[in-house]
């Protein structure tokens, strides 16, 4: 981990070949990760088991292979996000072993069996039909990343009765998801009624002053339900990786 | 009505001393008004028993005594808004009879006692404290009018048990106001519990991303509940006129 | 309407095999519509002959088809929205009874005939031939609600003599929604000739400082004209909805 | 006219003291405005009789009364914009010659007569009783630069038989200056009645969404009615000036 | 132009058949544009020689062959605007005498020539190449509207001595219209130059902050230079509408 | 916790007075809360020793007062956040175990010791010092809920090697809540360190274009660390209830 | 450089066959460049071996080829920018001798070598893959300047080691070009380790609430290292032209 | 400047108390700043002779003088920026030798005299003398920075003859800032004049749809004069700070 360079500069020190000074000299001119000051990026041995992510929208199917391809050498799972059928196609054909989540537009290669690793259940619940693709990306990363899921699909608070008909699932969680487009009023209502952490993953589902997920975006931070946390428009990736870490067992 | 020279110009064909090409022709110069089309304003007296109103905020006492005195004149009841107490109290000295409505910040004249005419009742119910003083525009408006009003406040979404313990009551409703600040998810609730035209009112209420309103405007745009239609921000005089149009009998 | 296990439930205690302790400790824990709570979804019944409706913008032919056979079923009328010519056509293969209004870019199943249940006529005016689009989805949908519809197109504001022309139309109408782009000055003109509901609809018609009907929807949210209520951006079904609860008869 | 240094070079070279090269080098380094390339200042002495203008908001009494000292000095007519009653006061009494117009928040001091210079009527419009500080200082304006000018209060789209009732005043106008608030909908109607140039001027009247103006400000630059140009927000000056030009006699 | 109602209502009174009462009862009741109140439209009259107008953007080639026809059927010249090329091809065979201004994106027809009304000159200047498709609209548009037109393009304010050096020419003008993109200084530069009403047209050219022309729209609002007023982005047509009413002769 | 009509009912049914029909008909029109279903609200349970809290920024010292007597008579503790220090005093002067935390604008009254409940250390770092007041909320909040709390104050991205210095005191966190206004870049920097949950808050601190927070909102939605979720803008005390219902032992 | 006519005019000054007053007079009334004040474009000398540049984004193939052409008649290097492959590849056949910068979407020819005339290193930074093509146009236009470039790519602030290994390349550099999407964070964390001049470039990276690059943009001019000036998005171009001014010898 | 620790640490290693694996580790888990990699602040030492500088708008007096002894206590000059003249007043009387630059809103103790270290001269431009405070601060700054500042205001582009005027000081400039509100077209002038970097900084000066300064930044960030860079509204100390560094000899 530590480079060459540092290990021969303390046992030039150790054999009287340097000075303290000069040592000091030395370490202050090379170059940062060489000097081994790792553990800045040491959470990263925790996150063992944790998939490699690759970000599928603006590449190609073979820049995608390509890193696929890296990234499985090491040994490890691969998640690709925002991933077309068409290109999916393409990309299952050199990996045989990859499978894809049509609903989630994602594409997972499992070369380990996902360990469940996570201390409770992560409930992902979304408001309307057009929200599934981002709720499903939560569902399939937050699978991945080593957690129970639960899905709760098509409850949006203009039916405010299915979603109390489940209010037993919904309070059985560790942490919710709340996926919602138009108005974004359902993570206040889910909010209203769990302690648990709830993140609201707005979506730009809607159309005339929906303002691509503005509308949604801004009824979540403004959510008068307390323990409520937000992330980007649509994001459904980031709003199931920051659930795992909520997730974690010590 | 009608003006003098209209009533001089067909005299004229009637004797005689003028043809029927000159009449048109006159007619076709007359000022609007004096033709006596006064029907387009035809409306204003089936109004009748509808306060005048005075838009109090940026006016001075003497310009508001005025303004008052002169409607008080046409032996209707009158309706100051957006009246801070301060003006009103000197508003109150001038006219015995006014009485202010500290919660709504308006100030009412009842020459003559208001006749309900509504044909069911107006719900006005709001979301959070915050929300009261346009809440009780509304209902001091909604009552002039002449309608039975009743207000189910402080039943934002964050606690749903609040609103649901009330569903006989909102369930009995002819037409509903909701007001909510921060993210205005509760006439997507409402709208979704009820077969009656819901108003939805943001307000200003809410701090950062809430910018005044916008948030809880963009989130009644976008309600999830079909039958939802929207005011401007704060507007609790506005939602309580719309809602006086569709409580009339006919 | 209430599930078998609170009938079971309650049947157990008349026969002395439970306890009201017991019965009341079930009751706690049962899923929220199996308790028969089910008259929060009550007026369901109430809203008998309303069509069911299918928003077609973003699913696919196959999608379409298979709800509509769902919602055909259960025997009511059916009406799809934002549906293009090519889709329509191939859905109207699968089923002949369907109508396209092309100009409207909807598509209704009429099973049974519509029966006029609003008490008056609802009038849909709009503002330019580039309006009509919404505004005729509009009149489509009002009409399968149940409501005599009147229409009054392309009288813009700034040839005002079109619009006083039509002004005994504009007076006998019960609800009047008002369609318009660009500046969306129209609802303030009509809403100052009426006593009745005004629903104001903002198109996204225009170009530059229009910014998709954002300018059009302000104008409207801050009409001087009292009685105008406002929905989203483009949405005629809306509009025609909440007209629709207005025109009811009591 | 031009510099001394510019004559002087010249005589240079008439008297063989410079060579035509010398002189070409020596007018290329000269001060811009000492070659007396003056004509693109030309046009100021073309406004011979404006007067000279102090935006007086962000400035002191002790500022306003220097400046407007200087200008008196040059002997022309002064006018002194967003100027508060306390400030116009405290100018007052340094300048008895002066008149402060209330409604206007103007200053004026008329060291000549002011001649009527315009070719037609300027007529300014507004809507409600709020935009009438922005309408009067367009007034103030447009009197002080040489035009006649009429005015028409208080005549909103939501009454528009108001306005109606004005046609032949209207239609008389050379060029027309409507000031409004809230929706902006009036130099809409305005400018389909007439074929000369309107100016619109957005106020920020409102409250809500109206933004401080972008509403009104948004609906004039949407206007369906050609022949419409606008100003910026409460610019009730900038209008006045501009209506000048467009009425100066040529 | 009066309807035969009118005109037999008149005689009824002529001939002693009705009362004034009656017809004065009866006059309230008839539709507005029937009384012949048509001097509202009065100014249509002296409009006469302006071209019919027709935005193509949004239309089929059948619909604009349909309208031109009618148009044409009235005998006055036409102007169609926002043509592609492909659909003014298509155009073109069916009206022969059409002219296609591939730089203006319109087609005029003239049936009569056009005869110059305007009493001076109008200069279109324009700031950069990719500003060239508004300027030309607005350069077509003056001149189908009778005035002599000038135009100046590529003159940035980035290269000031080009612009400059034109100032005979700009101070010619008796209106101008500046149309610039990105940060639409060029008005204000210009407006500094001359004393003569300058329309500013911002353009949607630029890209990032540009905002499809909202940077070139607030600039132009904010101009420092008294006498410019400003259209809608990329509105070339109603600029040159509203010069020419400008630039008529009394 | 039922009422005593659902208890009635049931001994009706069980004494043979009632039939299952009769009490299933009746059960559907109690009210709500009635029928006992209040494990709705049964986490109300779990928060056990949380404060109750008061939003002190809108209300008069006297509400203040009388809602602290109100929730110090359940026994809690209590905080009030948004406290000016002259409101805060004249409160402290009616409850004397009130304590002022200036930095902070917030007061509480702890009736019960503190118990550390939460299972891990709750980190809290601002960027700058106008930050303070915000990350001070957070702090004192998050106490009051029972986490043990850390502070890491005035460490800006501009001087990375400030936060550098720290690691070990960040890498020790269970939750992280990063305060910043300006750019609100700091969350990245640290969500990329740890594998911890990053609570972002960003603050109203600035000028010109950080536009009251936005900036620094839109920089944190945009982080392109994973991990990390925002709250809505100066929002520290909610900022603090989501970190601790993360750092909840299970 | 003077045109014939100031020439011609001073030598009939100089033979007495001018007068003084008619040269002045003549002077004002030529054209600007003919005077030969061409010294306001003087600059341009001084730009020898600068690249002459083609925006290739809205122009065809023919359109670019033509320009070439022209600017490779005048003998120097020609960069065109924003150009699509398929449009470069024709172009390339035109002119053998260019060469394309895939990554950088450039097209260069240098006629002549390109000399380096920069005193120092221009360092160009970018956050994320997706921010390449705008840093590798920043690169190529930098090069073509005449500067030493060098360039470290994907260093996003999320894994801030990455960038502090590589701090004696960032400390060498003469002026920095930094680029980032998303969240912009970058340029602050730079400018805090360096004290060059740092040109930001926000980059329309992103998706969500990025709007398009505002994100990024709002988060750099809210930077809080001191010494970062900022350039429009996507405008790696204006990044290099003004990175080279800086980096001019003097 | 290295820890103690550090030293200690390898001075057991040099006398054989620790391995080489062990001093490796403990390098590891020591806190960054402790190794001593300093040099990331390194620059600071290059900064000699620069003032500390204090943003006094959010500070009281007493905060500001603390901080202002403390910078001062280590010899080096000091610069208080944004500070009110009643605020300068009175931290004046506690450091006699304190300067307060008016129009600057800025405070200096200079405790060693200035010395010039730029290699050229700062131009500051403004274009209204509304914008003076912006440019005064940004003078003051240079000049403390060690710069020769020049200053050339009231130049606003309506007038541009009066900037033309002066080109031969605009061309003798090293680096050139200039401050703009309004429009912001001032910039796109000057960076067509000259070939030397260009600072645009918007001021918040304007009204209406100025917005604070959005309008000008717009513009300046859209310039089409290459080489101009921006700073954030008002930022007239970080244009002079980026423009000391640009200003820097090698």
């Amino acid at each position: 981990m530590e480079s060459k360079e540092l290990r021969s500069l303390l046992q030039n020190l150790q054999r009287g070949e340097a000075t303290v000074d000069q040592v000091v000299e030395r370490l202050r001119h090379l170059p940062y990760e060489d000097i081994g000051c790792a553990n800045i990026d040491h959470h990263r041995s925790l996150r063992q088991g944790f998939p490699e992510v690759v970000f599928g929208e603006s590449k190609s199917v073979a820049q995608i292979c390509q890193i696929v391809a890296a990234l499985m050498a090491k040994g490890g799972n691969v998640l690709v996000t925002r991933l077309s059928s068409d290109k999916a196609r393409e990309v299952g054909e050199v990996f045989p072993s990859a499978r894809y989540h049509e609903d989630a537009r994602a594409l997972t290669i499992e070369q380990n069996p996902v360990e469940v690793t996570g201390k409770g259940t992560i409930l992902v619940i979304s408001a309307g039909t057009s929200d599934i693709p981002v709720a499903a990306e939560a569902v399939v990363t937050a699978r991945l990343l080593g957690n129970e899921v639960e899905q709760l699909f098509d409850v949006g608070v203009a039916g405010i009765h299915r979603l109390l008909g489940r209010k037993d699932l919904i309070l059985s969680a560790s942490v919710l998801i709340v996926v919602a487009g138009m108005e974004g009023a359902l993570p206040s209502v889910v909010g209203g009624m769990v302690n648990r952490p709830v993140i609201a993953v707005p979506t730009s589902v809607g159309y005339g002053a929906s303002f691509g997920g503005i509308a949604a975006l801004l009824g979540m931070l403004n959510s008068c339900a307390s323990g409520v946390t937000v992330v980007n428009i649509d994001n459904g990736f980031g709003a199931a990786y920051a659930a795992s870490l909520m997730n974690r067992k010590e």
